[in-house]
């Protein structure tokens, strides 16, 4: 229609929240109706649990191959949780981005952190809040079945993932889960928008003043 | 719902574009439809016409009256315009931000400018181009009963503006007129969600990490 054509440059999305207020429901229902995202896969050192497929759920990587990529900066991002490695491959998320794809991420505070130092341009931040202390206390306890010491612990990194909230570039607060998916469809929508992430646009410009 | 209210800061939304590309039936449509914003009321030195109201169409002011709000530094902007003065006074938009409310602006790349130097926090930029330089001539010519000179300045002021996309946030490329409103709707929608513009979250996080 243009003459002249004008991409975009793909983004990565990171929700994060603490646990229990919705985002994996928000990812879920974003992959299943939006064909421009994926998910990011990350790599691991740690072994495959039945039906994982190596490339899908995870990159398997035996924790020399996994030492090898991250001494080359071959990761975004990674961290070692409970005794295993975990970590973005920089490669994937470049190739998607490159061709206008976007990338959600599915990480806590600390990846985060490291994303933004070294794609902020390409970043998008979104945290997701409940809609009261209630609320999440009723989330969490609902998974009372867990060991007392579980609990404990997943309570304390609900408080230090809220903790971060201020290093978010938007803020949804799941009161209801349609219009927080709406929120985030929106977030999606006019990021997509960003003057930054076209490309062709001089050209673009430079013809319609051509036309004057 | 919460116990701690969450409010949010009104933002300045300034739409920018060439005649003719559709600009006009996107404020329009944006008003009619959104009750959290409302149009800028400029101040200017011209006498109204027949119909205008003061404070509703412009606020209508002597040239001296005008110049004195000006050396106040009463005006977010303001510009000469064929002999005529016009400026946004601040004191409105100020109080319609502090309420929540949202301001949308009709103005060209020097009024943006000048909001940017004032207000660069409070600021949502879009420029909307035309789909194709065939499109924006057929638009252009479609007011060709206008007198030559006319014409001339209007397409000479069209290709001016069009030079200033670089300095805007979003792109709306208006190749159909449902999808570039539903377009503007998502960057407002998403604009509101910045964490930058709630107030009250400090102390909403509080609430919720003693809960936990």
């Amino acid at each position: 229609m243009t003459g002249i054509e004008i991409h975009r440059r793909g983004l990565m999305l990171v929700l994060s929240s603490p646990s229990g207020a919705g985002k994996t429901t928000l990812s879920r229902r974003l992959l299943e109706s939006d064909t421009e995202i994926d998910m990011s896969v990350s790599a691991t050192t740690r072994k495959p649990r039945p039906g994982e497929v190596n490339g899908k759920d995870y990159y398997f990587l035996s924790t020399e191959d996994f030492g090898i990529m991250r001494n080359r900066g071959e990761f975004l991002e990674h961290a070692k949780v409970f005794g295993n490695y975990y970590g973005t491959p920089r490669k994937p998320v470049e190739e998607a981005l490159a061709r206008g794809h976007d990338v959600l991420f599915d990480i806590d505070w600390q990846g985060t952190q490291q994303l933004d130092e070294t794609a902020p341009e390409d970043l998008v931040k979104v945290f997701i809040l409940p809609p009261s202390a209630q609320d999440l206390e009723k989330r969490l306890e609902k998974r009372a079945q867990d060991p007392a010491d579980v609990v404990a612990a997943r309570m304390a990194k609900a408080s230090d993932e809220i903790s971060h909230y201020q290093e978010y570039d938007y803020i949804i607060i799941n009161e209801n889960i349609d219009k927080a998916f709406m929120e985030l469809q929106a977030i999606l929508r006019a990021e997509r928008l960003k003057r930054r992430r076209l490309t062709g646009l001089a050209n673009f410009v430079k013809q319609l003043r051509e036309a004057l």
